[in-house]
């Protein structure tokens, strides 16, 4: 692990405090684009460049994986269509391949873990075993497992910003993966189980009490601690959170902006973040989830959603719709016209002009 | 005004069954793209066909013009910055500039009514007059002025759908336009001034309580009822204002996807729909402004914004902001692959499955 986490460091601060000195030398009122400043701000903070460059082009990948917890029923869907998922993402018929089309992001597509067999598909093999073990009655993954899974994530990383991508998006697969998930938001959030166990594809009531019933108990099973990152990706995988962790890392450890999708990447963010707390720098939340524990880790993680429209599907699409919302912050602050450029002062006396006070937006 | 509204009709009813019916078919949890699946069979709707093409090429027109009610000292910045910001827009310096090369929008700019002379810029030359009249003290506009806006904000989107464009972006700009758009809701609205009145650009609590009296008096001089939109903006103003309201019928009147920006443009909307409530149909709600009056036009417009980022900029930057969304929207729908194209049941058991209980997503 070290070797992964000695090579992320903090945002650039200067680089910041030059955005923000810039973004008030624009022509528009000071704060006007809201968020959207912020964000140019902290992708300066990212890259280390003011202004920064547009990051792109863009890549999400999503990482599959089965749960051996799948058995307890906790999800009314069989655990085959993760595999057929994965057909329809190589064939370009999912969700995720429509909005990365239309939003110039590509797709990649990894087996880390998926129970069934995979390797006539035209995707990334780097299957770390066939789903992980039932976490409802033992550990979820051996350390040497919950390793090889981060490594996954975090080489991909670093091949991929090797190949030219400058943004990397998170997408994951996996029937189940949301009793994982809740199971380690639960751990680094200490929230309950109720408040993170959620309906995932749409579970009826009684499966959701059941859902939630089993993550309670795994949780009083396993007892991990928010300080044992590893330790909990043991207990709970899932295989595809682990990788996901080292994929955030990687990115990190690039300086590039990783834009995280909803719960899923949510929580394999916060194990992103007990392993280095300055991981979270390089992140960008995409939405927000129909999954309660989606806002709960992000409120842990200390970031605002781009996007919040009720979207609970996963496979990156939150990440690749706020991919846009992202780039257009950079532009922004990169390509706008300076007030001096324009020529554009505040008031009839341009000595008493100062550039945060000028206006030149169209509400007015 | 006849021949505008005779050709506006309803959404196509049997489009958005035949695009409700589509969504269930298709290789997701029934409802997991929330907001996005019912925004998909809205423009089903508009544009009369299931599935809809992707409505692009796409166009964002700023309406420009000047507002007399300035010289009562309701903003801070000098008039004459309407028309440098068009001279902005025209360079490509402004924000919408950089908003719209990133995501694809073409930029059209409209004068309609600014106070100086623009004339040696290159952008659409359509001057009613050179600003309204203050609206403190007498009505912004004659109804002949009323109705010559009207038309230009019409006939230009009648002839940007003949040049090709499927989805028309609403932009604006114009020094005080707050103070006319906040008379125009609390109009529509029936909320008071105090309601809808806020700091546009940025003025601080003594500009803006006496920005709230003026609207207040106005309201109170004029006495327009919401069932005449015409006497609302001979009362009010303004030029782009009316121009906008004009762009909204004529989008409806083509079936046409109309993206409205923040809360000039949901002014203009609230006098479409007072025209011909049908003409909502065509719109959608790009994002919610920080400006107050902006979430009170929503709400009786009946529209929910996709983006809500702070943004209080104007420009069209908040519609340009959301088109990626409306695109993603309408090509899941048209290109996801079915579960029967895809091979996938949704339990062991085919004969069993239910298209809309089938699963298929990441989140499980």
């Amino acid at each position: 692990m070290e070797e992964y986490l000695a090579g992320i460091g903090p945002a650039d601060e200067a680089a910041m405090r030059a955005a923000t000195e810039r973004q008030l030398s624009l022509t528009k009122p000071a704060g006007s684009l809201g968020v959207l400043e912020e964000l140019s701000i902290r992708v300066a903070g990212m890259t280390g460049v003011c202004p920064p460059e547009v990051p792109a082009p863009a890549v999400v990948t999503v990482f599959a994986a089965d749960h051996g917890v799948h058995a307890q029923g906790v999800s009314p869907w069989p655990q085959e269509v993760t595999a057929a998922m994965l057909a329809n993402f190589a064939g370009g018929g999912a969700a995720v391949n429509a909005f990365a089309a239309n939003n110039r992001v590509d797709v990649r597509v990894v087996d880390v873990g998926v129970a069934s067999d995979v390797e006539a598909l035209d995707i990334v093999h780097a299957k770390v075993r066939a789903g992980t073990r039932d976490l409802s009655v033992e550990n979820a993954l051996s350390d040497d497992e919950v390793r090889a899974a981060i490594g996954v994530g975090f080489d991909l990383a670093g091949k991929l910003v090797g190949d030219g991508y400058r943004c990397l998006l998170t997408g994951d697969m996996g029937i189940a993966n949301t009793t994982a998930s809740a199971a380690l938001i639960a751990t680094f959030t200490g929230a309950t189980a109720a408040d993170v166990t959620g309906r995932g594809t749409g579970i009826d009531d009684a499966t959701l009490a059941h859902k939630t019933e089993i993550v309670s108990a795994a949780l009083a099973r396993h007892e991990v601690p928010a300080s044992d990152p590893l330790g909990a990706l043991a207990a709970y995988g899932g295989l595809e959170h682990a990788a996901l962790a080292g994929y955030i890392l990687g990115g990190a450890a690039h300086r590039v902006p990783v834009i995280l999708d909803g719960v899923i990447a949510g929580a394999a963010a916060l194990v992103a973040q007990a392993l280095h707390p300055a991981a979270m720098d390089y992140c960008v939340a995409g939405h927000r989830s129909a999954e309660p524990g989606h806002a709960v880790a992000l409120k842990t993680l200390g970031l605002q959603p781009l996007v919040d429209l009720d979207l609970r599907l996963g496979e990156g699409t939150g990440a690749v719709l706020a991919y846009p919302i992202l780039t257009c912050a950079v532009r922004a602050l990169t390509e706008m016209a300076t007030f001096e450029s324009a020529g554009i002062t505040s008031n009839e006396d341009p000595a008493d002009a100062t550039p945060g006070a000028s206006s030149g937006g169209g509400v007015a």
